[in-house]
């Protein structure tokens, strides 16, 4: 019998679905078990060019009332009408595999919940990482781990944009500019360049290893705009480079802290090669020590990849998978304060300033450090008040 | 009801199987959706000190004739005993995960059909890469991908040694020492240093990947015993770092071509930054382009994290995995030959020696330089011949 799915969206990635699809049909059923093949595709616009003419509809409820089809991939993006259409979905017993992070991180909770109601599954393995494999082995591979930190390089853009300021000591308007020319960047850049897609991602992360759900607003999110190309090269002779990483972590009290905002990662930290518009995720647990999974964050293909990684699990599970759940929220008093954060700093204060820390690098732009012990984020920020600071970063341990 | 699950071998790694198993039995049986325990520990020696005395057993049959044991973690290592012990358990459909590198790549086809007639599942994720995600993300995440090519650094000890002589200018002999006294390199260090146990995990790879068993003694396998400090440093200006790489790709002739050899790695790719024990794997794919998973390729928990990992699912899992299995192979006209391998080289010859490539680098140790064009592995040994070659090792692409 041959297992029909739809596909919601043919954008960049639906279009790169069905693309990906046709093209390793034969090999991706037989890792499935079974033929497969694309039944509906869903888009308001014509596309007089595919050769999948037959497959366009723009009604929904073609897919929806079809009992042919039992598995939906889901490449809209945003959270309207997205969520009504998977959760209808769901409802009838339809896994859906999704690429939408604003859909798992506003709505993830309720949609796992229906789809374990329901028997079927709500995969996302798309919405994190692009083509990376994050989401399966967090809570498959690593299943036997306590994991108390994950720390990621989550978006390629900005990461693009600091690579430049990096190896060609360009200025971050120009390398900016350079992102958006290359397609890289929106002509409105802020979800990226301000850190909100990195903490949807986190969000999502967050959820899926502490097992509740961590919504956007209750995560601290510091961009990259503010970072001067002289800060990029003093942490480069101080030892490291200036990422923009997205962390989880559970504190001492027991409470889980997630965040973005841009660091120093010392260079025996593989995280600080981790260059151009490539993620990677560092997970850290009791018996791995530290794994990293690393790739292309976002495309067309690489995204397609993870979703269609997904359609074939959907294909082949008859129940729901367990284990990739999290439990609603309904406050987030579990989340901790960014004020209790703890790093080492790299601070850079005015030239003539008094420097008790060793190792200082003085050049024209001010006098460059790392604190010698760890504080926390409350501190630090006190101690850059104090010290009239020009900036500082939290160093990733 | 508790699934029992008995553990084979109560070494480094099955030790640690019981020690994280009790750690964070908890979240395991969250993650598993049902109660688990462990029933048996089959090991000859005796153990006074173990917390778990009831469990232990010298006689197999107490295990194999158990109804109530559905799946086995072996952790014994080498072919025999563990072949029978494991076939055994296989034909009693009782799910088998395992560590034994030796026992998957000399036996893994008939495992996995014996598997397959049962019922049940033979997982071996912790046989390549130690605690890092591979086997599994490699059939599943990148189900959709057409997979030509991966290449990893796969032992740790030869990449510990390597990274002292790159960092510290340490002489390989010294570097093996020093392996060997903190415990990373064994006695007899001849299956780390010459890449056999490499050869094992990339034949693993291979079979997994392009479908059909793949034998050590079809893999050309050359260990680092023969890097000398004055090319590490060589390659070093040139741009690249010399690591023992093990690959497997699709030649243009579709056959397959596996092999284990020093590799320089221009500093581009991030596999150059994979350093000390570290283990990493590179997987090229025609939807994600590139991805990497990097961790501790060995050592008691990050090992008995992925046997875990692996018991986990089976315990999860009705029935069988079908993906993640290939076939018998009765001769090895698939595998091409080394002589076929096209790179760019590193060369360094005799001073004097006239040279034509730009970039070249001269010291006293010699001229060294990169071909600008590609070249076979035959040709390049040619030339190395013809021009009294000191060195030649092909670079990464």
């Amino acid at each position: 019998m041959s297992r029909k799915f739809a596909v919601l969206g043919h954008g960049v990635v639906g279009s790169g679905v069905v693309e990906l699809f046709y093209k390793n049909k034969e090999s991706i059923e037989k890792r499935a078990g079974t033929e497969m093949d694309i039944k509906y595709i869903l888009d308001l616009r014509d596309f007089p060019d595919s050769p999948y003419q037959d497959k366009f509809t723009k009604d929904f409820n073609d897919i929806l009332n079809d009992d042919e089809v039992t598995s939906v991939a889901e490449c809209m993006g945003g959270v309207e009408p997205a969520y009504t259409f998977v959760k209808a979905c769901l409802e009838k017993g339809k896994s859906v595999s999704t690429s939408n992070k604003e859909l798992v991180a506003e709505k993830g909770d309720i949609l796992l919940e229906t789809a374990k109601e329901h028997g079927c599954n709500f995969f996302f393995e798309a919405s994190v990482g692009g083509a990376i494999p994050i989401i399966r082995p967090l809570h498959r591979c690593l299943a036997a781990n306590d994991i108390y930190k994950t720390a990621g390089i989550l978006n390629g853009t900005t990461n693009f944009i600091l690579t430049k300021m990096y190896n060609d000591s360009m200025k971050f308007s120009d390398a900016l500019a350079l992102a958006q020319k290359l397609g890289y960047a929106e002509k409105d850049p802020t979800a990226d360049v301000e850190g909100l897609d990195a903490c949807r991602k986190i969000c999502i992360i967050s959820s899926l290893v502490f097992g509740k759900h961590v919504y956007p607003k209750s995560v601290y999110t510091k961009g990259i705009s503010e970072i001067e190309l002289c800060d990029v090269s003093a942490a480069d002779v101080l030892g490291g480079a200036i990422k923009l990483i997205a962390c989880v972590q559970r504190n001492e009290n027991g409470k889980i802290l997630p965040f973005v905002m841009p660091m120093m990662i010392p260079y025996d930290n593989i995280i600080s090669s981790v260059n151009d518009v490539f993620n990677a995720l560092l997970v850290y647990g009791d018996g791995v020590d530290k794994v990293m999974m690393y790739g292309r964050g976002a495309g067309k293909l690489p995204t397609a990849s993870a979703v269609l990684g997904d359609v074939i699990e959907s294909v082949k599970s008859d129940s729901t998978v367990l284990s990739q759940s999290w439990e609603p929220s309904s406050d987030d008093s579990f989340v901790d304060s960014i004020d209790n954060f703890k790093a080492k700093w790299y601070f850079r204060v005015p030239l003539g300033s008094e420097v008790s820390e060793e190792g200082a690098y003085t050049n024209d732009d001010g006098i460059s450090y790392i604190t010698g012990a760890e504080l926390t984020f409350a501190a630090a920020r006190r101690k850059a008040e104090e010290s009239k600071a020009l900036a500082f970063y939290p160093v990733l341990e």
